[in-house]
Formats: C-alpha cells, sequence, structure tokens
C-alpha cells in the first residue's frame, strides 16, 4: 500500500518543501512534509546488525544503541561463500530492523580489500568482486524481503580509512569497471538495494557525491538503478553540484543553509529545477514505499537469530592448517581431556570493529564458557591483556601460560589484533599480532607441540613468524556475538569450519599490491598495481603466500573429476557451459567450495593469471558424488576496453580453472572462443600495423601503395615502422607517404 | 666570432623566413636565411658515435653512413661511473662531430630504465637518476668543449618503445621531479647542452612537443635553459600549439604546409608573435653559435679513438661473479693454455643496438681475434649462429663446442641477446637468452666446471637459470667497436672490469617494477610504481634479486672504514660533509666505486629504502688507503613535496650509507637534521589533526573551543574524529561545532 501518491505530492510541493526533502531532518531521519502526508522515514547504521541509536553522532560514544543481535561481520559472512546463508541472516536483519520501525538499513558494504591494512575491511566481503557482489546480493535480498531497505556502500573506490574525507582514488577506468565497481553493479542489477550510498573520498579527483559519471551515466543509466542515492554522513561538499550529479538526499541534516542554497540556486538559475525533482521525488518514493512505524520488537526470536549467528560464524571460520602430530591432525579435537585455552580473547572476545557498525549485542558468548559448558574442568590461562579484559602483566601471564602448556594435552591459543586496531576513520598500523601474543606463542609452541591458533581479526594478519610452528590454525575474523560458541563447535568437530579465505593472508606486508602507494599522499592515493588486487597481483606476479585465496580446510576432502567445459555461440553471446564430478573422499560429510577460475592467456591488455568467475558451495555425505554446472556468461571472459570503452570478448583461447582456492586447482580446460570484431576508427594517428591488422584497413592500404610500401626495408626498420603512425611516416617521408595521401587513406577506409 | 647579429637579423626576417627558421630544411639540416647571412646548420644521430647520413631518413637502412668511431653505448659507458672518462669520450665525439661539419651530435639520452624490456635500453645510462645525470653531464661538457652542441634526449618519460610515438606516460608529478626529470635537470644546470629533444610521447596526456609546463616551466623558467628545443624527428602533431609550448625547431622537414601554418597563424592572431620571435631567435642563436663547415676528418686520430673506445668498454665492463674454482677465481684468466672460446658472438660481435644510433665503425673488433692475437692457438666453436654470422646448424654446433669443452682447461662462452632484440622503435620480447644459448650453456657446463659467460646485451638478461652453475660471468654491455679487444683485455687481467651496474638484474621478470603496467594499454601506460624504479623497488619492497644496482666486482678488494658524517645548517639550506676511508685490501691495483645512500626512515610521504646520492671512482695501489670525501646538499636528503609543489626537506632522522652496491653497505651513519617549516595553508577542509599538527592552527583551535574538544571522546572515536576535515566535524555536529565557527577558525589561521 503506498500511502501517498509520489507524482501527487510532488506537483504540490513548493521549492523550499521540495529542497528540504533532499536532506535529512536530524541524523537519522528524513524530512517529513506532514501538510501533505509525507512521513519521516528513519535510517540505522548497520551492516551486521542494526545500530539504532538515540544520540545524535558524535557523542561520547558508538555503543549505546538498541540491543540487536550482532551477526558475524561481513568478511566473516563473506568467508562462508554460501549466498543461502546469507540470504538467512539479511532475512534476520531485516526483520529486527523492520520491528525498531527503521526503513532502511545502512549496509551491506562491498568496497573491495585493495590491502589488509584498511581498517575498514572486516565490513567489507572480499578481495574479489565476484564473490563479493554474488554474496552482498544474497544478503540485500533477505533484508529487503522484510520490507526495509538497504543502502549498498560506499560508492565507490572507498578502499581506505586514511584521509578518506578528502582523498582521490586515483584509478583508471578499466580497473574500476573490472574490480571496484562489479559488486556494486551486481548487486544493483540482481537485488534492487532501495539505496545506494555514496563514500566520502574523490574518485579521479572528482567527489563521489558529486560526480555525475559514477552516480548517474553509471549506476543509473548504465545499471538501471531507480532508487536513492545517500550521501554518507558528512559526505557533501557542494550541495547544488552534488543535486546534479545525482546525489538525493543528503545526510545528516546540517541546519537549514543548505536546503535555502538549493531553493535559492533554483531562484537563481543555477540549478534546474528537473534536477530538483528528480531528487525530490526519490525521497518521496522513498518514504512512500517504507512500512508504517509500528514495529514491535518484542516479537522478535532473538534466540533463534542468536542460534543463526552461531551457524554463520562456524560457518565463516576458516580451517588455514590442520597438520597432523603424532599421527593425526589435531582438529576437530579428539576430546576435551587435558585441554588448554590460553589467550584472554577466549574469555573476553573481540567479535566486531569500531566505528558506525559497533552493534549492542543481545548477548554475548565467549569461547571459554562455550568449552566449559561442555567440559567445566578445560583449563585457561589468559597470557595478555586486552582493552576491556582483567588488567593484569603480560610476563606473568605469559610464564604463567607457557608453565600450564607443558603439561597440557593440547593448547589452544586464542590470539587475534588489538580492538583499536580496527575500526572505521583509520587504517591499521600493523599487519602483525601484538609483540605480546607473538612471544606467547613462541613460549607456548616451544613447551607443547599440540598448539591450536585460533584468531581474531577483521583482516589478513600475518602469520609468518609462526605458521610452520602450529599444528592447526583457525580463522574466525570478527564472529559477531555467537561468534565465541562457534568456534567451540567448530574446534569440536560439531560444525565444520565452513570458511574459505575471500582474501589471501600475504607472507609480507612488502608483498602486498598496494604497498608503496598506500594510503597516499598530499590527498591522493595512486591504485598503481590497476587490476592486480588480491591474489590476481600474487597469482600474476607468481608471488610465494601464506595461505591463497579461496584456501580453507575442512574435516573431510574432495575430489574433482571429469571437467566438461562446452562453448556456445561467439563474440559478446558466448557461454560456456560447465560441468564438474565432485566426490567427498573423505569419512564425514562435509562441503566443497567449488571454485572456478577463468584466464586468458594471450590478450591485447595485460589480464590477470586468474579471476574467479563462479563458486558453489556443495554439501556432500561421505562418499557421495555429484555433478556442479555452472554457466558462463560473455562477462566472465570479457575485459574492459580501456579504448572501446565498453566489455570487449576478443577472441582466442580461454582455459578454465575448477579447484578448492586459487592455487590448489585441481582440473582444467582449454576453449577456443570466436570473439568480437574489436577493431577501432582508422585515422592518421592508427600505426601501420594498426592499417595492416584491420580488415578495411589493410586493402584501403594495400590498393593504395600498390604493394610498394615495407619490402625494401631492413627487418629492423620494418619492424619500427610498423609502430609509427601513418601520419608520423608521412612526416618522415618514408616511402614517399605524404599527409596527403595519409588525408585520402583515412577517408578511404570510412 | 659570431657570424652575424642575432638580433639585427631577427628584426629584418620575414613573418615567412621567421617560420621557416623554426623547421628543418630537409632531414639533417636547419634552414638557411642566405640573405642575411644566416647558415643552416647540420645535425647528426648519436649519442656514441657520429651517424651522419647522407640517404634521407626511411632509406631502406640505417647503416650507410660515413665511418665515425663507434664508442660503447651508454650502458657500457654508463657502468664505468667515470665522469673523467665520459668526458674524454665526449672530446673525441666532438672532434669527429666538428671534423664532419655537424654542428650538433644528438644525444645523449638520460631516460630512465624503467624495465628491462625497454628496447632502446642500450642508450641510455641508469635506472637511477644521479648516476645519468652526472655521467651525462660529463658526456655534454667533453662533446661540447670540442665547439659543437648536443641535443639532450628524450625529454621525458620516453621510457618504452612500444607505442611511444601515441603512448600517455601517465606519471604523477612527484615521480617526474624525484625520478624521471633529474638527470635531464642536472645535466642542463651543469653541462648547458646546446639544445634539448623532446620526446614523441605524451606525459598525462600532453604530446611532450606541445607541452607548455615541461619545455617551458621546468626546462626554461625552473632549470634556466637557454638553448634550443628540437623536436624528435616526427614528434610534432600541431606545429602551432608546439610552439606556443615552447618546442623551438621542428625535425625534419615536412615540406612547406608547416611553415605557412605558422605564418598563417600569426596573421590570423592565433600565434602571438612574441611565440614565433622567441623560437626564430633561438634558431639563429644556434646558427650563429655552430662553426663554420671547414671541418677535416682527416686531421682525426683514429687510433687514438679507436683506443679510447677500447678503454672505455673495459671500463664499461662488469664482472658480476667469479667464484673460485680448484681454490682460485677464474678471471683474470691465468693463462691462455687450454683455453677454448665458445659462441659465435666471439667471432660476430654485437656492440651497439639498432635505430638512428647505428654507427658505422671506422673498424671492429672481435674477441677472438683479440685473445688469438695474443695466442694463436686458443680453440674456438661457435656454439650457435647468429644472424649476420656464419650459417650453421645450432645442435651440429652445441656438440661440437661440447665436445671441446670436455678437454678444454677454460672455458670462455660469449652469449648474447640477438641483434633485432634490441632496437628504437619496439621493445624487447623477452628477459633470457635464447634457448639455443641456453641450451648450448647447459651442456657445457656439465661437461666442464671451469666456465666464463661473457654477456653482449643492452639491458639487464635474466642469469636466473644458469648463474650459479658457471664459475665467471662478465657482462659487457654492447660495447662499441673495440669491445672485442677490451673484453680480451679483462679476461687477460690487462685491464681491470671497472663497471659497475647502473641496473638492477632481476631474478625474473615479474620482479620487475613495471611488470603489469607494461607496456600500456589503449595509448596509457600507468607508472603505478611511483619513485620505486629500480634498485629503490627492490629494496623498498625487500624482493631478491640475481645482482643489485651497484654491484661489480674488481680483481682486488677494498675495505670501507671510519665513516663520518657532519650536518651543517639546516632545512633548505642543510649540507652534510661525508667522509670515508677505502683502503685496497688485495694484490692489485683496483679501482673502488664509492657509493653513497640516503634514507629517511620516516617521513609524511613513502620514500625509497635508499637512493644513490653521490659516488666516486677510487683508484688506489694495493695497500693504499685514501679518504673519500662527499658533500650532500639539501637536495640529497628532499623530496619533491605533492602538496606544496616543491622540494621539502622534512626534519628527523637520516641514515647515510656507503658501500659498494645498493646491498653491500660496509658503513653507516645516523644524522639529525633540523627540517623546513612544512605546513599547508589551514582551511576547513584541513583535518582536526592537521589544525591541532600546526603552530598556529592549534592555538587558534585552542583558543575558540577552550579546551571542550574531544577530551570526552573514547579513544577510537577521538581518531575517527581527528582525521576529519573541519567543515565535517561542524556537519556532524560533533561538539557543537558550526560551518560559521570553522569560517571564523580559517580567518583567525591567516
Amino acid at each position: 500500500m503506498v500511502p501517498f501518491d509520489v507524482e501527487q505530492v510532488l506537483s504540490e510541493l513548493t521549492l523550499e518543501e521540495k529542497a528540504s526533502l533532499t536532506s535529512g531532518a536530524d541524523s537519522w531521519h528524513t524530512t517529513a512534509v506532514p501538510r501533505l502526508g509525507v512521513p519521516s522515514v528513519m535510517v540505522s547504521d548497520g551492516p551486521h546488525g542494526l545500530r539504532k541509536q538515540d544520540t545524535v553522532l558524535g557523542g561520547p560514544s558508538l555503543a549505546s544503541n538498541v540491543p540487536a543481535t550482532c551477526f558475524p561481520t561481513a568478511a566473516a559472512l563473506g568467508s562462508s561463500w554460501d549466498p543461502a546463508l546469507l540470504r538467512r541472516v539479511g532475512e534476520a536483519l531485516g526483520r529486527e530492523t523492520r520491528a525498531h520501525d527503521v526503513a532502511v538499513l545502512l549496509g551491506p558494504g562491498v568496497n573491495i580489500k585493495r590491502t589488509p591494512l584498511c581498517g575498514r575491511n572486516f565490513e567489507y566481503v572480499a578481495e574479489d568482486p565476484h564473490v563479493a557482489g554474488v554474496l552482498a546480493a544474497a544478503l540485500v535480498e533477505g533484508i529487503q524481503s522484510q520490507g526495509v531497505g538497504t543502502s549498498l556502500k560506499h560508492f565507490a573506490a572507498n578502499n581506505q580509512e586514511t584521509d578518506r574525507m578528502r582523498v582521490s582514488a586515483d584509478v583508471d577506468e578499466r580497473t574500476l569497471r573490472e574490480i571496484y565497481l562489479p559488486a556494486f553493479e551486481h548487486v544493483v542489477t540482481q537485488a534492487g538495494p532501495w539505496t545506494v550510498m555514496c563514500s566520502y573520498n574523490r574518485i579521479n579527483g572528482v567527489y563521489a557525491s558529486q560526480d555525475t559519471w559514477l552516480l548517474t551515466r553509471v549506476l543509473r543509466d548504465e545499471w538501471g538503478f531507480d532508487g536513492l542515492v545517500v550521501s554518507d554522513w558528512g559526505a557533501v561538499r557542494d550541495r547544488v553540484r552534488a543535486l546534479e550529479a545525482g546525489l538525493d538526499l543528503q545526510m545528516p541534516a546540517v541546519g537549514p543553509r543548505p536546503d535555502e542554497e538549493v531553493a535559492a540556486a533554483v531562484r537563481d538559475g543555477l540549478l534546474d529545477e528537473a534536477a530538483l525533482d528528480r531528487s525530490a521525488r526519490r525521497a518521496l518514493h522513498l518514504a512512500a514505499r517504507a512500512l508504517p512505524a509500528d514495529g514491535d520488537p518484542s516479537t522478535l526470536d532473538l534466540d533463534a537469530h542468536h542460534a543463526l549467528a552461531r551457524e554463520a560464524a562456524a560457518a565463516g571460520t576458516v580451517l588455514l592448517r590442520n597438520e597432523p602430530v603424532d599421527g593425526a591432525p589435531l582438529l576437530p579435537l579428539a576430546g576435551t581431556a587435558g585441554l588448554l585455552v590460553v589467550g584472554e580473547l577466549a574469555r573476553t572476545p573481540r567479535y566486531q570493529g569500531s566505528g558506525s557498525s559497533q552493534v549492542t549485542p543481545t548477548r554475548l558468548d565467549d569461547a571459554l564458557g562455550a568449552l566449559r559448558a561442555v567440559d567445566p574442568t578445560i583449563a585457561f590461562a589468559p597470557g595478555f591483556t586486552v582493552a576491556g579484559g582483567p588488567d593484569g602483566d603480560d610476563d606473568a601471564l605469559l610464564a604463567q601460560a607457557v608453565e600450564a602448556a607443558r603439561t597440557a594435552g593440547t593448547v589452544v591459543a586464542f590470539l587475534g589484533l588489538p580492538g583499536p586496531d580496527e575500526s572505521e576513520g583509520y587504517d591499521r598500523p600493523r599487519l602483525g599480532l601484538p609483540d605480546s601474543q607473538l612471544r606467547l606463542l613462541a613460549a607456548l609452541t616451544e613447551a607443547n607441540p599440540r598448539v591450536v591458533v585460533v584468531l581474531a581479526n577483521g583482516s589478513a594478519v600475518s602469520v609468518t613468524p609462526w605458521r610452520d610452528d602450529v599444528a592447526a590454525v583457525l580463522e574466525t575474523w570478527l564472529g559477531g556475538q555467537a561468534g565465541g560458541s562457534a568456534v567451540a563447535d567448530v574446534l569440536l568437530g560439531a560444525r565444520e569450519p565452513g570458511g574459505r579465505l575471500t582474501e589471501t593472508i600475504p607472507l609480507r606486508l612488502e608483498d602486498t599490491p598496494a604497498f608503496g602507494n598506500f594510503p597516499g599522499e598530499a590527498g591522493r592515493v595512486r591504485y598503481g598495481e590497476g587490476v592486480l588486487v588480491g591474489y590476481r597481483w600474487y597469482d600474476t606476479r607468481d608471488l610465494p603466500v601464506a595461505y591463497p585465496f579461496g584456501h580453507g580446510l575442512g574435516y573431510t576432502t574432495f575430489a574433482y573429476d571429469d571437467l566438461r567445459v562446452d562453448v556456445h555461440e561467439e563474440g559478446a553471446d558466448v557461454r560456456l557451459d560447465v560441468a564438474v564430478t565432485v566426490t567427498n573422499t573423505g569419512d564425514r560429510a562435509g562441503r566443497a567450495v567449488v571454485q572456478v577460475y577463468v584466464r586468458d592467456p594471450e590478450a591485447a591488455v595485460m589480464r590477470p593469471t586468474r579471476e574467479l568467475r563462479a563458486f558453489a558451495p556443495i554439501d556432500l555425505e561421505p562418499g557421495a558424488s555429484r555433478d556442479v554446472t555452472f554457466t558462463l556468461g560473455a562477462r566472465a571472459l570479457a575485459y574492459w576496453h580501456p579504448g572501446l570503452r565498453r566489455w570487449a570478448v576478443e577472441g582466442g583461447r580461454f582455459v578454465v580453472e575448477v579447484g578448492a582456492s586459487s592455487r590448489d586447482l585441481r582440473a582444467s580446460a582449454v576453449v577456443d572462443v570466436v570473439g568480437e570484431p574489436l577493431w577501432g576508427e582508422l585515422t592518421g594517428d592508427s600505426t601501420l600495423a594498426e592499417w595492416m591488422e584491420h580488415p578495411v584497413g589493410s586493402q584501403v592500404l594495400a590498393a593504395a601503395l600498390e604493394g610498394a610500401a615495407l619490402p625494401d626495408l631492413d627487418p629492423t626498420v620494418a619492424a619500427m615502422v610498423a609502430q609509427m603512425p601513418l601520419r608520423v611516416i608521412a612526416d618522415l617521408g618514408v616511402q614517399g607517404l605524404t599527409p596527403q595521401a595519409v588525408d585520402a587513406l583515412v577517408a578511404a577506409a570510412r
């Protein structure tokens, strides 16, 4: 039921009222027009839980909110590679949002993890746009299925927190199109988020909030987005230019001045009223589609949501390593006898990051409690202190933990980054764990060969100094309010560690793609690595890594056999049908995350060694086998042609690889694809080689020169001349070609 | 003796005559104005020898020229690190240029070796701008001491041949200022070349030939260049815009049309006649300073020049490896008994690259001939074929060579890149040696443990697959017409291998800085590595290399002791006096190339781990010791501040390292330097942190807020807010700051 007629209302609004609709009423509400029945609607932070705040932004803390289920952060959810799970989490998020009378949950975030040091990576899904887009779309569908909206953010190229409100992401269009935009594109086109939130930063010098190309050409004209574009809080610099560019709603309220500016701009002819109408219409549409404010939090089944958060946290937990000790891997634990839990983080969990996404949880599980619920005799030594945990002396705690470890059967060490390391608003100071934890771990592994490390951090940490010394490593990311019980489930084998890496764990900071180009200088950050982000960088440069993208062990094993790839159609219509047989070769049920990568070994542009183009989580009983099929469209083969400025399928050989990570490829097939014609227009600036490769140009040239060109040149000179623009050849008088003749050739080629 | 009065002539020229002075009369001559006594002067290709051509460019070959001494290419000359030697080579080049009535020798080239695959690297000096600038300045001084001019090229950012006539080098200003321009700057300001040649390519979208910033602001206004700017042959696209930008002379002649265009543009008011006058004056000045055409080639002492070429080639030869076999290193060879020379390149030398620098030598030494001149019984097996050498079957040649190697005392294998791999006009297809040579070498090393490899190539080749299997490696680059005898001198110990690497030899192409960003796409190449070029990349990313920048063994050894660094003055006037004691610790005379690197461990911008700031070749008798002193000015510590757009000395700790390569540092010292004030102007866009760090801003802020700001915020939020621009803080209403209050603060801070 639409409570009012948008067009009718729009026609009755005064100029000032229209302007008022395009900015907030306060920190969290849109502006109402009571005389015409237009309600104010509330929006609230997300994305992994509802952060409905009563105090205004900038108050003393971000933590005074209504309690809401704190689901695993995007880093953990993303690691599940499970769209169905994200849809269910989205439904729960939507129910809570609806129950609290919030119309729009401000999330999810699909920015690409360009560097592990980005302070906000925990809010983002992946270093790869395909997995980020597919999973975020499922989350959006889930949330919006409950009658509330989402805000896909931060659009776009917001890949760091340092200087985020000013910095210009200097990034070429191909890189934007192939890496930083496709996750947004996928969610917009597949899931229709109610709103999109622009980022603070500039892109190639233009504020995202004022970027017509981004907000209108790409988002609306190309992708067909029909919702509302809202600013990130405080992201608007020039309100009038923002409206012109396609920014509909400035948030939060900043006093009456900006609305007056907008009305005055229209009156003075500086802003087309149609632009204001356009944005006011979208604001009305949002108000019209919002449900009435009659939610009731008491109807929520918070136990069920907690249970879902627990399931999701286990699904996002990545078993990085599980080497045999005394003949058998330590995980899942054979039992709890002799178990020693070490690490304050087992008792004082890190389960989310800092900033606007900081949910006030409905309850909070810790791993120690969850384990002791199974066996109250499990020993514990804090080992180190963390902010928010009990005070203590790290040296004494270390000694105590090591002493206990000497006689323990198995040691599970809960390590992680300090909370203040990971926040919105600034970036991480380091890649590694704190020194106190490293010292502790070194002493533990010396005292006991049976050490399992459980990590809690929002983005990759360095595991290089110690990974070979421990038997098993479990990466839990920031797992939300049920992360503690979930990791207990995984340790004890009650659940699979369902996660696979959506970000590479590098050996060293110096190996990371943005190293040297992060966080930029003097307000600009050069995306110097171009499309070589994440595994695209490590694989193309053939660099060793600690754990590759897509990696994650389970408690069983799988075989991938009989890969079949069939090519249908050609060019922009090409389609690849991919099938592979997956078999659970272990002795317990488990999940394979089947990953399909494509490479284009020979192309006119530099292409990454491989790119993820499809994936599927497959549950199989022991011994069971299943055919898994995928359909890849033209986009899976295409690159963004920087000259033609469109997607282009270049003909030739393509390799389809299927496996369990970008470096654990179990099967590959080579196919031949007929490409699109990709000729640019021939001009005098086109090289001789381009003329000779062009179907028309070569004929025109041959006819004009009657075969007189080049044969007399020595091969080195001929190769040199082939790379010359025709016009330069004429200027140099090579073979008697004249500028006039070039003009005639160009005319003839058209 | 100035043959005519430039200003007088200028005042008498017609518009058309002025225009005619700004383009060539033919391929190699400027335009004369006979009625006013203005002669035509001839220019000819260089830079490592005179290429005076009779045929027009674009004829069937670049090789039909008057014979001239072919000195070692810039790659080899540069490896000498010896300015005095380059000055002497320059004098000889100047004498030959003068004798052949050529007024300007078109060279040297000081483009930075961004990638080993650049086809024209052999014409360039280094991957480092300091060594390139110092050596090229010496060459220019030498040439110009003979009354002829030079043309410093290719200005600027011409670091590849692929698409060189169109490609835009997309490179930020700091990188230009720190890496790609300083060698030009040094030569212009220290040696005053008569002319500078603009490059073909674009820089950030603007053709170098039409780049006012480059040709006028930087070159003339900042560096004080007072000579003539000539186009590379065919580099002018828009003649009128080029003149406006500061391009004085278009070469070669392209018919009357462009001059007419220029005159018409002046008549139509589209070109300021003052701009034309400016360029015509420079053309007149060049014609006036050129000596009369009365040279006499028969006066040249070509024997002396050949001897100098031989000396220079040895000085540029780099001994990469010289491991003991049977207790002693193989080089210098103990004698010629049992010596086997393998490799067609010993008989058919590669001594220069292809393209415009291809000199017709006065004579040509080959290594085999030079060695057999010492001992005619030295055995030889060609091993493989090369273009231009006798035909043969590589497999049979390989078998024959290996058979000979089995019984040889020592094998010297002459390997290198095929000639067509290295040319102006296109880039190299590969980093490694040809497969036939690799196969040969593998078989040789299996047959005989005493293998010396002598390399001939214009830029780094991969040595990774085989370097550990051979006893010694001698890199001769492309050593000019006496390279063959020079390498015989070095092998036999008659001369030192005087060279040190001016380019890193990487382990793999994937490790090179431009990998993935070379050669670019759709007419643009992203300089994604920024200032991390060459060793700056490998050292900052801490990547293993085959042989580091600065590396080169001699036949003796040196100690570096007692490093002293004294700081004088501060800020922009700072001066560091560096002294180190160098001792020849071996038993024969030799040369140390003392290298001084500076690092700035903490800076507001990303800085390379170390940068070469001074060097000196020091000859010492065995046991002799010498204090070597250097003075480093502010530029040695400064970076180009991308915000302030000027050189900036940031205060703090600096580390001065002295050694024999970028990875063989023998001594280091830490000094404290008082920096310059580097505050930008405070605005509402300045962050809270910037306000609080600013000496005035912090006071203004404290007074205005009366200490009310921030103390109540939790630390994470405080850190977040510190990175916010004041204006955004006001928009968000944090701490009650208003936009009006921000305006007042900005006013007060000024």
